[in-house]
């Protein structure tokens, strides 16, 4: 199963995809983070930002796509942005017929690190070792974006089967 | 000035377009709701909202998109789906190159009723007296989202001119 794991934001969207199945190794295939400027205007930033992630699920032709649950609770002064950024997410993989899933911040810790309340160094540190790879990658919001794939690929087939059938009955009803 | 009015929401979308110029008389040429079940998942939701809004600017083909601007503070269950719609809806104006400008619902109240903080039943007085409607239009997302459109209209031509650029530098920078 290939994941791309997307950690929307306006000023800095993580991208990351993970290939594997659960019981067997995983292996990352790309990470990256898409910057775009505070002195944009949000709708160009928002092109951009769609332009890049359609640019992935082409390149990458993930299975699923899973996208950090946003809460209003959040950082008031980017919750906005934040949450206009994955609504672009979403649709853009949505339209493709590719189950989207949400998972929260909480459960991505736990399933990387088992404590659903891991710092950021923390998450980086599991990425690092459950993908094998040589350096922490940086920004947070790449790791972010891996360990937010790994989540969905650990969190099973059974919820990716829900949402397949989800993304079929949408398919059909457009 | 051809502008489209739109109000974002995941539950209840309200679009709405008039035509006119600051000092002369107002036109309205369409009005509607895009509505979405909340029993439907969120990507497929935005899915929906994004293909009617597509839809209106193929038919209308406005000079420029007026969105309601979100702010976090507002009502703490919807504001997350609101932010989504709003994104989706700048992207596919910015996309086809049509300036898109955002108002405060206090500038929107402002400039229809004179009054920054005028309740939704004076909104939709005034638009139908403005519009020269025969009934006020319902949902209030509708009225709100012509008040939009009008707003953007009496608040004149030199912003336009702003955002008319900006889009342009976009354009060019893809």
């Amino acid at each position: 199963m290939r994941v791309l794991g997307i950690d929307p934001g306006l000023t800095r969207c993580g991208l990351g995809v993970v290939e594997g199945s659960v019981g067997r190794p995983l292996h990352m295939l790309d990470v990256g983070v898409v910057r775009t400027p505070a002195d944009m205007a949000v709708p160009l930033r928002l092109c951009r930002i769609e332009a890049e992630v359609e640019h992935w699920l082409d390149v990458h032709e993930p299975d699923a796509v899973a996208v950090e649950r946003v809460f209003s609770q959040h950082n008031v002064s980017t919750v906005m942005g934040t949450a206009q950024a994955s609504g672009i997410a979403m649709v853009a993989a949505a339209k493709r017929g590719i189950p989207v899933a949400l998972h929260t911040p909480s459960e991505v810790k736990a399933a990387v690190s088992g404590s659903g309340r891991a710092d950021k160094a923390q998450i980086g540190i599991m990425v690092t070792r459950l993908l094998r790879l040589t350096q922490t990658p940086k920004p947070a919001d790449a790791a972010d974006a891996l360990a937010l794939a790994i989540c969905h690929i650990w969190r099973g087939a059974a919820q990716s089967r829900i949402e397949a059938a989800v993304a079929a009955a949408g398919r059909r009803a457009r």
